[in-house]
């Protein structure tokens, strides 16, 4: 059997020796052997920084979104190979597709995210302008930029195919590379993953390596630049974090480990009720679903004490019908555990759980199989556990990383939401319940220690993904226990890969500095209207002024009678005036608007496209009949997009009285188009 | 000499024994004894969290603000205290100011955010809710929640008053209780300080203690809720780091350490230019202001080769001029080290330092001083090196936290960034320049190993806070040698004390759960239309439907007309027809906006006081002659306001044509008012 290649510096690269034998799952065949002898570990993160950050620099995120984008396709596209190889690890298909599908939505949604939410640019401008000094001439602003280094994820053996992706996605998104180092057990799925991304040639060369085995040496060589993210053990990430390079260079550390989960039963979900099916479903699901080896899996059950025989006697008919043996076989409804070493630890574990804990199903010694060696394969039953006695520590604190949870009684409310918390920190919760009161006072007692809360009910349990579903938009990650960590979580998981820094100047140098208009830069009046220049020809400062117009009694009442709104503040001069705000009628706010428009529009056919949107509109001083409005219109933002005929164009909107007051400020959002092509 | 006393679960506490003597910067003089002896540490951290914090979390953020606004004016009333126990520590007035007045911004400014970006709430509702599946009946919603624990300070000696101060303003905004843990050589100074707030009675029993003297057992007692925050050198920071209990419960611990920060002079800034000046200006302030015991001061002073002689003579001249001395003396610009001690450390840092470079100005041994003895009080004379060898470590590693800086030349724009790059990590640099290439080269390049970067020049210079000042808007903190913490920087300090949990369900219980409306909840269209509700009669989810309305071709020529907005896309149906977005002539999007607010309008007097903006506005459908707008309003927050007679109602906009198509989604904002008192 040859040994895992890692992907190191620009080139497969063969360790030396004979390697260590990884265990098919189901047969106990030798499936792989791993190594990482001889790769130079060193080699790899310069590698990452000197070629893969720079390429990956080079690009906006606009760009990487795209390439992720291809590269889900891609995946996509041989995704049956990966489930193939999942099997061996004891995956069933759907265990397989958990994992696959989950991985590759990742990509795609991180493309989709990076395109909507961040502009089509290298630097992220992050918040508003803020005003540093009464006079207008000192501002602040905050940038992120990429970090040098590498982003090194240590993952877990459960993932293979998840794992990886969705940390090289925000990462890959910031313009970080990334070095994947795989858990043993599972590192030859996560190997062919790593080829079928280099065979792609999607990816810029560096930006995604492989280091195939034991890490070695390798946090010994991590610099302030780079930045670890671990998925495993709470012990192994405690050890890592205390790593003396990654606590004497201040390096970034992200963990997110095992938690003791748990699932609320409310007290409304009686038997008989929608709510108590789906409790009982999803305990079911979370317990056998990669054969319960998921680190959001529901290790807690939390029930209404006088519900606890119905739910024991729910579960346990639903658990009867989990097939357990061969998951490639198709009646095969739960697979293997990884290992048979994984075996005996959740045995340990068990053990130690049933000091404090009563079967309610299942025996961790013995296990029917289909299509399979029972001692051969790393068969392990489901299993049900009851601890009525909720004082106790263990089922708070042991976690057997394995197809097992414990049922647990509470008392009221505010003894569910006391368990919840004696996880001292999870990823994952969720209550069962269609009462809002309980779903709030368990979501907003619970918060503190979880990174995420699922509220299960017949209102969304058609589209839930579930309790133990991480999601690209949402965080993931917990407190305490789950690691202290945050991924995912859309574009906040980019950031984690940047440095934020704060930048203060003058407003014209801001302006340079972010190639945004801000506010207190002088204006560029040009001679040609800035409507008849096409994208490439428009600059930020780039200013109209139209105006002034006076503003009449006449033309408030007119667009009143035109418009319908005869709201009181513009018609009847003592209602007005009987306003805090008002010192008698107004023009209408739309009116104001609307007669801006009038006064910066240029009317004939030209780049400009179509006016899409407004932000931030303030009405900031009233305007009486008799105003006068003068408008100021200047190119804020311009952001041509990559693959179409025109670009983005923000306007900074001042409308102004004969006084100089502001009367209304807004942004004027319009596509305009490119030149046309020679 | 009393020892000091700490606050401590609800009562001041003397603590057992002689405690150690702590002496006058100046006079040598003894100033205060400290210890922490028999002072129960563990019992601080509990009243905290069962006293301090439920209190905190009863109030809204704007309650929070509101304590904040009024502890800063009682702060005000005695700064002059302060200002005088200073001086005791070598601060000169302005030193003094510096960091007193400096605190009381602090805590007016996260007063002042809190009332604008943070609703008038307990719980932060963080960014967009995320749709989750296509039917719309999944969800997800990011809520802040405070942490359950304390906010324990471990702060330095070199701010005794806004160290504290800009650690409690965030948290306590957050809904976090704090214990202080100030220095010892000018912990006096901040026992003061919390006996002043104590004494305001202002703030909550619980939120704010002090624990005056060594934290003994301290942080063996921090669980998964509390947060550690250090202030300090990377050598202590790295040991906090690392302590079992932080480590073992994932405890967030947030470290701003000393580091060697920089600052540029461009090339264009030859002398003669306001920019010569100001850097020179600015980096003698840098080394003198508190004795340049700042961990923000300029250490590193990076100069084009070819103006290093320039720049030295010009330094060396100012720093001729400042005179070294009592910090009471009016005469007097610098004053004192903190302590004796703390000179010898200087000294020897100096002494590494010197292996690598030469003095340009001052003298380790030897300084004249006014109105004081030399030998008692902890007098050193500014000391600028300069190192013509960049390549030496030294002047890139050792810090000599004292009024010493060392001149470096750099070659090119790519040599300065490197030369920045080297301190490893930096919370401050400033590059001051005309040149917006050259700055832009050296921000962007720098800003991957900065907390802030200030650009400095004849535009921003009148209202810049200087290289050295860290402003509650902005984030403070930086990578690496840094201690790769952030602290400060608006809203985004008060979220580090909070739990981010994603939340997941269907649209109607997010709506229950955040008390805003989720589109897909149910609407509710009342008898009374929802403009005639006073603020407390509202309810999220109120609706107003209005049309349908016709737009006809007459209707769009008269707006056209009326307002003068005749562009193409309005009038010309051939040009309207040529763009890729219009099939024909379109309505103006502002006639869109204004029919339906003809439609959603109730005209009389009423609740209602005012349109005072709008958000978020798409235009999502062209609308064609004959197209029939429906226009659909629903109240989607409400925010009664303290202390005034009305509220802001956010309202969800939809207007649809006869297809059911969203031609226009925004949000309106208006101010409603409360029912009239009885």
């Amino acid at each position: 059997m040859a040994v895992l290649r890692s992907y190191v510096a620009g080139a497969w690269r063969v360790p030396e020796g004979e390697g260590t034998p990884v265990a098919d799952a189901v047969t106990g065949e030798e499936v792989a052997r791993i190594s990482t002898a001889g790769i130079d570990r060193a080699a790899a993160l310069e590698h990452g920084r000197a070629v893969g950050g720079p390429a990956l620099r080079g690009l906006t995120f606009h760009q990487r979104a795209a390439l992720l984008k291809a590269l889900g396709s891609h995946l996509r596209d041989h995704r049956e190979e990966l489930y193939a190889l999942s099997a061996r690890a004891g995956a069933t298909l759907n265990d397989a597709k958990f994992d696959v599908d989950g991985g590759i939505g990742v990509l795609l949604g991180y493309a989709s995210k990076a395109k909507r939410e961040l502009p089509n640019d290298t630097v992220l401008v992050e918040g508003e302008v803020e005003p540093l000094g009464k006079g207008g001439t000192f501002v602040g602003q905050h940038l992120c930029t990429p970090l040098r280094g590498v982003a090194i994820q240590i993952n877990a053996f459960n993932f293979p195919v998840w794992g990886p992706l969705e940390k090289l996605a925000p990462a890959f998104v910031a313009g970080m590379p990334s070095l994947i180092k795989p858990a043993s057990q599972t590192a030859y799925i996560t190997a062919r993953l790593v080829e079928l991304i280099v065979e792609s040639g999607l990816l810029p060369e560096g930006s995604v390596q492989l280091l195939c085995g034991d890490a070695g040496d390798l946090l010994d060589h991590v610099t302030e630049q780079d930045v670890v993210g671990f998925t495993g053990s709470a012990g192994t990430a405690q050890r890592l974090r205390t790593h003396p390079a990654l606590v004497g260079r201040s390096v970034r550390f992200n963990a997110e480990a095992d938690s003791l989960n748990c699932s609320i039963l409310g007290p409304d979900a009686v038997p008989g009720t929608e709510e108590f099916d789906l409790y009982v479903k999803q305990l079911v699901a979370e317990m056998t679903v990669k054969a319960g080896q998921k680190c959001t899996a529901i290790r807690r059950a939390l029930v209404p004490g006088h519900l606890m025989d119905e739910v024991a006697e729910a579960a346990r008919e639903r658990l009867s019908r989990i097939t357990v043996g061969n998951p490639a076989s198709p009646d095969v409804r739960m697979g293997a555990l990884v290992s048979l070493d994984q075996r005996e630890e959740v045995r340990r574990s068990l053990k130690a759980l049933l000091d404090a804990a009563r079967p309610v199903y299942g025996d961790p010694e013995t296990v029917q199989v289909v299509d399979a060696d029972a001692e051969r394969g790393a068969f392990l039953s489901p299993i049900l556990l009851r601890a009525d006695d909720t004082g106790r520590a263990e089922p708070h604190e042991v976690e057997a990383f394995g197809p097992v949870s414990t049922l647990l009684p509470y008392r009221d409310t505010a003894h569910a939401v006391e368990l919840a918390a004696r996880g001292r920190g999870s990823l994952a919760g969720s209550v069962v319940t269609a009462d809002p009161v309980f779903a709030r006072e368990i979501v907003l007692g619970a918060a503190p220690w979880h990174g995420r809360l699922l509220v299960l009910n017949g209102e969304d349990a058609k589209e839930s993904t579930g309790h133990g579903s991480a999601l690209p938009a949402l965080v993931h990650g917990g407190p305490g226990r789950a690691g202290g960590g945050e991924e995912l979580g859309g574009i906040r998981a980019v950031v984690h890969h940047m440095q934020r820094t704060a930048v203060q100047s003058g407003p014209a140098m801001m302006t340079e500095l972010t190639g945004r208009w801000v506010p207190g830069t002088d204006r560029t009046v040009t001679e040609v209207h800035p409507f008849r220049k096409h994208l490439e020809d428009l600059r930020v400062g780039d200013t109209a002024v139209g105006g002034p117009r006076t503003v009449t009694l006449d033309d408030v009442e007119h667009f009143a009678e035109f418009t319908g709104d005869t709201f009181y503040a513009h018609m009847d001069d003592a209602a007005a005036k009987a306003n805090p705000f008002f010192g008698g009628r107004v023009a209408h706010g739309y009116l104001v608007v609307s007669f801006a428009a009038g006064l910066f529009v240029d009317p004939d056919q030209g780049p400009v496209l179509a006016n899409y949107g407004l932000e931030n509109l303030r009405f900031l001083t009233p305007v009486y009949p008799g105003d006068e409005l003068t408008v100021t219109l200047t190119a804020k933002q311009i952001s041509p997009r990559d693959g179409a005929p025109y670009g983005e164009v923000r306007w900074d909107t001042d409308v102004t009285n004969q006084d100089g007051a502001s009367v209304a400020k807004y942004d004027v959002l319009t596509l305009v188009a490119k030149r046309p092509a020679a």
